[in-house]
């Protein structure tokens, strides 16, 4: 008596897959009909197409069954590091300097990107993180001071807005957008870069359900990566 | 009677979590206790905590049980599109332009990062793709023929690489790195952008297994944002 395995059940999904025995757009098999054929349970099946699933390279609908993805989107995760870790991670010493804080109205841009009335109170926040004493990251971010009250009374010259708002304005939902800029001048005397150097932006929007609660843009020294894995 | 649902256990887990109740780095209840607890099956439990651990706010350890993440770390799905997909996605008609092909022994970079040996049969290809006619994003790739020896009769003037690998070396492993360089001279002629301005670059490497099967360096245009959800 041979046992088959979530594992084998996956290595003959992904054959068929391949060799377009199931072809892409098309439906694939009931768990029950693939589970009598491979004989296994239809659990077995279930755990086998799982891993597939998140790969995008099955396509699972409710009622519409699974279908082999015309066009397969690949998924990866990106872990999205208090920057001190990010530092700290490259084997390096972490410093943060905060430059400037202060109650202000959001501008215009922080107010669409954020749906928010021109007069929502909100904080903004200018810092410089380090590695090894020299500049990493220019922190630039708005935060909504609705949403987060406490952030008024809390010492951002002791910890760094970035770090208290993981720690304190837990399970929101985000956005994050990538890019690159030319360094603008005062950018660039903040990370002691040439004016123009290439760098990378992160900027991201963080909400409470619907309460937006901050919006950052970070700047990365010229040469940063970021990595991920799928 | 009423019923406990896991939204509702879900909602009670984050109340704790940010109340520090459950503190940063304790160890929360077994999920039998929180189930007879709160009057709910373990199941309906164990679906609660699924979200909030995948969010990176509780910490699932084999035998260890669940605690609350001293460094909560946000994580982000990224889905990675084909590029043309990506271009369609913002309502840009896509064309493509292969403009080089080549099989040819990997560059010691290439060789090192893909821990391939310097005679390895690979395939070098550089195509430009296109957003309503204009360039959008230059594609510098190498293939190992080892792995898919079927790409070299393939037509890449017909189809990229980019979306043969896709839908042809399925189920690979693979890294990224996201960030920012200066345009060096050929790579601003094909993007019709002046030598020098910043631009977002992805370098991917995707493996089948323990087997490397492509490295690529993609360069956007100035401008380009790569977007990700929380």
């Amino acid at each position: 008596m041979t046992s088959t395995t979530w594992q084998s059940v996956q290595a003959e999904a992904l054959r068929r897959i391949r060799s377009r025995e199931w072809p892409p757009g098309g439906q694939i098999p009931h768990e029950a009909d693939l589970a009598e054929e491979l004989g296994c349970s239809r659990g077995t099946v279930n755990r086998a197409l799982r891993d597939l699933a998140e790969a995008g390279l099955l396509e699972r609908r409710r009622k519409a069954g699974t279908r082999v993805p015309l066009n397969p989107v690949r998924k990866a995760t990106l872990e999205i590091p208090i920057i001190r870790q990010d530092v700290e991670g490259r084997g390096q010493t972490y410093g943060y300097r905060l430059l400037a804080t202060r109650e202000a109205a959001p501008p215009p841009e922080i107010c669409e990107r954020l749906s928010l009335k021109p007069d929502t109170a909100m904080i903004h926040v200018l810092a410089l993180h380090l590695a090894d004493d020299l500049p990493f990251c220019l922190e630039d971010r708005w935060i909504n001071l609705r949403v987060v009250p406490e952030i008024a009374q809390t010492d951002l010259t002791k910890i760094s807005a970035n770090e208290w708002l993981v720690q304190n304005a837990a399970f929101s939902a985000g956005s994050f957008a990538f890019g690159a800029i030319a360094a603008p001048e005062a950018t660039a005397k903040w990370l002691d870069c040439p004016i123009g150097a290439p760098l990378f932006t992160l900027d991201r929007t963080t909400w409470a359900a619907a309460l937006p609660i901050t919006s950052v843009r970070l700047c990365y020294i010229p040469g940063y990566q970021m990595r991920a894995e799928i």
